[in-house]
């Protein structure tokens, strides 16, 4: 049963977006050469700790920060707030939650100022920050711009036992949900939250946690993905070619699931919709509904829906992870026990059993 | 052991490309509603038994005819050759291979002219002809021009149980292999075979035979391929999604695979390359290189190795289908008793096993 | 010498976006034939004196008014703001600033309720408005998308004589500021002001006004504004393609300007970048940089700088066109009196001038 | 009034394609800047006299050689020929013609063999040869594939000042003739002949000459021509973008004309359409069309028409130039003199011209 996390008396910080993820990896080199060789991430700066990067169309100064440490986690899921005052508005909303809190003046990271860190009420690591240093916006340097470029840091995607308890906490946070999906009884299974104008600047998945399910960069068209699988293809890494490309039901993203060198899932996404009208239709999904993760029916694989990465709490140690209790949208969707639909009315369309050919692992 | 088709004394017929296949399909108005509202193919003529089906760039009178019948299957895998004596040729090659031949000076379908159909000796039924009514080519007619838009025929893909056995008879025939895939045994599994300048007029896919995998169909570009997936997905149609799209890693054309409403399968292609030097270099694929069928090692589909469509002969039966004898690439690639390897070197790179994650169904 | 306009003591409404335009045509059944047939906007609603239009992914009930009438012209450019209590707010505001205002509780198109029109301090008929008829968002109805398919307005260009004057005014609005492009001088020849999180809601083009410079709808991607090209070819309309496509160098965008049958400027546009951060980088360019309009230096033609769209006040009679006083951008930078560099420095890089080739008219 | 070239009695040498050019460049270094950090053409081999080049698809030696000289010039369009033999065939044909001819059988370049050079009938110093070094054809390198990546050599393109006397000589050389541009009077102004299943291996221009017009490079997608143009723009040297990007009407191919460091003319061109049958239908185009040149109907800057590369004899001197002595396509269709139309009839459509705004220089 649901424990909502309660509401703070306190005004919720206003946050901007998601700004930046910082990740642990266990080889710094190994994981320049994916994010940087392979994928194109332009380097704001690095020392022999940490690489910070950015994607094409980024002013502030990084996206994502890869620290050296011993086990692959997360550190931090950073968003931006409007100002300055903003940063205490958060530090004040998460003490009066009980959360554990730690504020720098001098950030947590090159390149940022004063910030708050705070172990969430669902055991994420977020910061809020606002100030930071700009840097070069390389939207027009097409003597950069690869045949896969990513352009954007579009959003985070986080794994939590209880998704009605996350959403309600996000909602108050002032997160606003566009799509979710559920089932006739009433679960929830997966929720896409925003703030910038965008289908999210974060998503929950039902599932143990608190994990990182992944870390999204956007493209500015669809070829560019499938540049990526081809390159990933060309350097024989396509085993680390976990899901895609392929087209969302959810978000009408097209996508590509890709595995860094520890297993950090990494999401390419190109072309979602516009939100920012207040009373922007949210969708809801039927967990059944064979199209709703890939508009062509195309499986998704197990450890797409098992595998997800370590958080860290404040002092860098992973966080445990809770299992959930409710149904899991892998068990009720494939298998002996769970089913999918083409055709909502199951209607049998060519005598054909409205289940996707191949896609029952 | 193979047993090869002899070399006719007289020459092989020029054959200038694959031109049109004729199928038959069980509900013309249904095949209609697939090849023309979805597909967007356009009409050159119908009536109530059959329709004539051309591609935008083409100027001959069609490259597909959908024929009403009883059992769906393929009646002629029909190509052009450079000049009406040609076709006596063909007619005299395959007398001399003591073929069954039929030749009709007014041709077996609308728009085309004097023609000769055999029953060849891997049991297809081919037809060759030259003269043919144009018909307006719409390569500008972007007024008609979908975003799915299919432009060329590309190629045809037949199934055979011996596949060197076919090969050297359509290298007989003045076919010229472009890739193949094979194993350290010497087992020939598939090859690619081409007339005009691309990697194939068709393919033999080995398995039991003789049957049609598939015929193909070119767009521009990327995009439109995935649209007609988005289309799908739309018209709730996903289930006839079989395979894909995906890179190819035979051929390196871009691929859908798609499923009509009697099951003949449909494959949507573009970009592969030019091949119409003399010593074009031919290239071999190892059968447990898991990025020959998809280069971003995304898992085949068994129905894709197993189902095909029915071929008649002169009389309109069914062929029997005779068993391949020799190692399925479906066996010795997936599952207890088959293997794939991304790297060559079986490397383990990353301390992962070398297998696409999920590939394995 | 520029005379503000005076900042209201009231706050300004809150403005999410630029919504709808309503323009008046002539023929109202050519106007159809080139914004349903040609372009493929999606009609809501339609009698004999009114088409009501929408873009692919829009959920309320029109971008476009197409209204016949005896002169062609623009009725109003539409704001949708955050709450039914900022149609209030508007209101207060322009009648502060002694502007003409006109509620009207039901609104003034289909589809709209309450609304409040205004002649606007630079002569322009703005509307504002919260209230509207949701109706079906047609995102994944990939069974409609066109080759040449618009998925969202994008934002309105206006024509104004003094583009500091409007830019303070709009400003006080709530606009920001993402792009302009100036002189040495200090003389402003245009603005781009956003509230969403793109690039415009609305620019100014200094030049005689007010009068409307165009409207623009957003595609998915490049390929799409060539189709409408290719298309328009094909319909044999191609001199209604004004100019490009190109690429912008103010805002990134791939675009194309084409004229509607009245010669109402129409913008097809996609890929500028996200401004959402409060501290966004303003970018000014020089009037005098080549790639300023056209990034790969092509040129603007006359009729750009010098053709727009009446617009009308609230009786619907046409305002009066004042001349702008400044220097015009097509007189500094093309022909006998003005110049153009491609590098800044002037560098003769390969012996030729740094003027690039044929851009002069 | 045309003499023309005699037809030979002996048999025209089999041509596969154009297969490179060798052009002299006055700066290795910064040629080199430009097709290999721009253009991103890969480097075969290369000394301190010249760099051999190749595309990406391309199993041969090299398509374009830049030569270091003191002229800017070309010297030398390569054939490849079916074989051997046809090396000799091409030697005793142009010497029955009369033609001067140096057969060399270690070949001209690095990587070629036995081949023949000619100064043809026309003034142009032509090359036939078969043997070749095979090169690693870069087809899957997609680690190596750029944003603009040119993957094939497409056609020349050759100034002459008598078309008709041109395209029968090279007919006699086995050139089809895809499609060309006429006027009522039945003066020629240009035609395009292959021998590849494309539009063209080369195509004549009617002008001064004999002069180079262009080397063409293929792309995949129109995308990857789009991103040429944006990375010129990012580098400063939009002034060498000369024409386009553009729908052609002839071969209805999207293209870009760029210029290299010496003003030889590139251009960047695909999807044109296969022309392999023997009765691909010839297209003639009415030189007033204005949809001829540009599909869309914009401006053919004049240096496009009136500028042209040197073409060397075998001595490396430059040929003299001949004027054209009948019509020039430029007089005729722009300017005081001449006219175009958009549509055939004069129609006015819209109470406009027919004319393309702004496309009159």
């Amino acid at each position: 049963m649901t424990s909502f996390v309660p509401t703070p008396t306190v005004p919720a910080p206003d946050i901007v977006r998601c700004a930046y993820m910082e990740i642990v990896v266990t080889d710094l080199a190994r994981s320049r050469e994916f994010y940087v060789d392979v994928l194109g991430l332009h380097v704001t700066e690095e020392d022999e700790n940490a690489i910070y990067l950015r994607s094409l169309e980024e002013f502030i100064h990084h996206n994502l920060v890869l620290r050296k440490g011993p086990i692959a986690a997360v550190a931090a899921f950073a968003y931006r707030v409007k100002s300055p005052a903003e940063v205490d508005a958060a530090e004040a909303y998460y003490k009066e939650l009980g959360c554990r809190t730690e504020r720098r003046k001098d950030g947590f990271t090159k390149g940022i100022g004063d910030s708050v860190r705070v172990e969430d009420p669902l055991g994420f690591p977020y910061e809020f920050f606002y100030e930071v240093e700009h840097v070069e916006r390389l939207t027009q340097r097409y003597d950069l711009y690869s045949a896969g470029e990513l352009v954007r840091l579009d959003h985070f995607n986080q794994v939590t036992p209880d998704v009605p308890r996350g959403r309600a906490y996000l909602e108050d946070l002032g997160f606003r949900v566009s799509e979710d999906i559920k089932d006739s009884d009433g679960v929830t299974y997966a929720a896409w939250m925003h703030r910038k104008q965008t289908v999210h600047d974060t998503a929950l998945t039902g599932g143990n946690g608190p994990r990182m399910h992944h870390v999204a960069f956007a493209t500015h068209e669809k070829h560019n993905i499938i540049q990526i699988c081809d390159k990933m293809g060309a350097l024989r890494i396509s085993d680390r070619i976990e899901r895609g490309p392929g087209r969302h039901g959810v978000s009408n993203a097209f996508y590509l699931y890709i595995l860094d060198p520890d297993g950090h899932r990494v999401e390419i996404y190109t072309q979602d919709y516009y939100t920012g009208d207040p009373d922007n239709p949210t969708i809801t999904w039927d967990v059944h509904d064979n199209q709703r993760r890939d508009w062509w029916g195309n499986p998704v694989v197990p450890s797409w829906y098992t595998e997800a990465s370590l958080v860290l709490d404040l002092d860098g140690n992973p966080q445990p992870v809770i299992e959930r209790e409710e149904k899991s949208e892998m068990a009720v969707t494939v298998g002996a026990d769970g089913f999918s639909y083409t055709r909502k009315d199951g209607s049998p369309e060519d005598d054909r059993t409205g289940f996707k050919l191949g896609a029952q692992l």
